[in-house]
């Protein structure tokens, strides 16, 4: 692994953002990445954040058009309420502040103490739950689906709808659509490294997948032997298509889990695409790349969003950000 | 490995490249990617390209302000020299074409040939080469310093030379610069897999590093037990500073091969801010991701560019691709 000492990881990676990135205001003793212009006036603030170890998710989503703070944990492991209350009354202009949580249990209580927190501070907070994986419904960290890829295109679309002057009701009834407009469906060929570990988080024989994985290799549906490219992508789009039946066209996001090299992610687009021909899904845009990852797992993702032409709007709508930037 | 079969990795990703981007036309036959728009009338063209396996180099950088067109060579291969002439022959306005070949044998010798068909058609050609790492001096692949980093840095700032419409003699001087000014160093701490063979392309022990790789995995200076990040700075910022002195500020690329982790790339990047602050270089940009890579190995390359404010306004131009963009 490439760093320090494990227990230095997430503060020397919020060092390398202040250094990188001069447009956020990174306060790296309190793990919380800031537009640097919050709060900015009437405008209704996004503040979401996570475990690490899923960048660009959340810290490089932070900026013009996307959100307005992230809270860093540790790897894997939810940030705690003072830091999202922090980052609340850091970006809050005074027309309210929508938290974007991620379904896992720590961050649902997090957030849930926190909110009451910046309330307390005459916050007002508003929340939505991204909860779009498919592949199981409850786990070791999670009650229900859980949040993943989805994530991304909340952030971006509530982001876009918050950047226009949306009130925080419309950003956070936008939010709430797509979580509810998106599924996804993650599959693993290697079990992601933690620095605390130093090994890997689960053993998957060399050869074998794992079908429907979390974002922190969390197990899946099944276990195969090793399949083709076209056939995950088989998979993957139908247990999407199996909760999501869209009657228009979806945004597609074709992701990596770390290192799955690019190459290899933009052929499982083409299979992802010829699939979704086949069922009849019209594709409006499609972004491919690593986005939410988890460390340095090898794998994929597919995450559908069903887009009405609002969202569509919103989604192509400037954003400037370390990790998607467009437009501006 | 996420592929169908091996034969097919190159063509699979572009037609990955074909969906995802309808901006670029890709000619997934001849394997070469041109944005949709070319020739773009009065403007020099920008032609590049080289093995499979470094995305998003070069497929990722086409696009306003950047590349015109890119060939696809198969995993670590030369593209062959029709589909160079071809590309030039797609993207000529009448103004001329500038090739930018990274320093390996094969390459340089395609692009020679491809210079003279394309010369043969009508096609003023001139050609840059871009020789940046300062690990090795000749290699099994290479005769001088082979070409790395300091692409992504030749193909943005002569890229945006053209779009502002210079003239080949112009952009070819400023591409020749920014080589000039560019210089990197890159470590492996695992070897890539490629899908011919399946397996790693060179056997690094567990816990060992490999000081200078190349980004098809060629051997570097030294081989050396697990350093920190801090270290690893250390020692690939003063390689590149012994051959490059800058006496003003530098644009700085900290690249990952594939399969390190972005918290990770950013902790190193903190590292690479450090050790250049204590060398009393100044640096005015910083970009931190995964751009010319190798695959899925795990390690990272610090390219340094010595930038005067011409270079920097060029640096900072408006950037439409698939790899990079801002501005537009």
């Amino acid at each position: 692994m490439l760093i320090n000492v494990p227990e230095t990881v997430v503060a020397d990676a919020l060092r390398g953002m202040a250094a990188a990135h001069p447009d956020l205001a990174v306060d790296v003793e309190h793990r919380i990445v800031v537009r640097r212009d919050a709060p900015v006036a009437d405008k209704v603030g996004l503040v979401s954040g996570g475990g690490s170890g899923h960048e660009p998710l959340h810290g490089g989503f932070v900026g013009p058009g996307m959100l307005d703070a992230a809270c860093a944990g540790e790897v894997f492991t939810s940030p705690v309420p003072d830091q999202m209350a922090r980052a609340a009354a850091a970006v809050d202009s005074g027309r309210g502040v929508l938290f974007v949580v991620k379904n896992y249990t720590g961050d649902v209580l997090n957030f849930d103490m926190a909110a009451e927190l910046a309330e307390d501070e005459g916050v007002q907070v508003a929340k939505v739950l991204v909860d779009d994986d498919v592949a199981v419904d409850g786990s070791t960290h999670t009650t229900g689906r859980r949040g993943t890829g989805a994530t991304l295109f909340v952030e971006k679309i509530a982001g876009a709808a918050a950047e226009e002057g949306a009130p925080l009701e419309r950003v956070e009834a936008i939010a709430r659509q797509v979580n509810e407009s998106s599924r996804s469906f993650g599959v693993a060929l290697d079990a992601p490294t933690t620095p605390a570990k130093g090994g890997p988080t689960f053993d998957l024989p060399p050869g074998e997948l794992e079908l429907g994985v979390g974002i922190h290799g969390e197990p899946g549906r099944e276990r195969r032997g090793m399949m083709t490219s076209g056939e995950i992508a088989d998979f993957a789009v139908d247990a999407v298509l199996e909760d999501l039946r869209p009657d228009g066209p979806v945004l597609a996001l074709v992701n990596g889990m770390g290192a799955t090299p690019l190459l290899e992610l933009y052929g499982f687009a083409a299979e992802v695409h010829r699939v979704l021909g086949e069922r009849g899904v019209a594709v409006a845009r499609t972004l491919v790349g690593d986005y939410v990852t988890s460390l340095d797992m090898a794998g994929c993702s597919v995450t559908l969003c069903q887009a009405d032409e609002e969202l569509l709007r919103l989604w192509d709508a400037p954003v400037r950000t370390p990790g998607l930037r467009w437009g501006m």
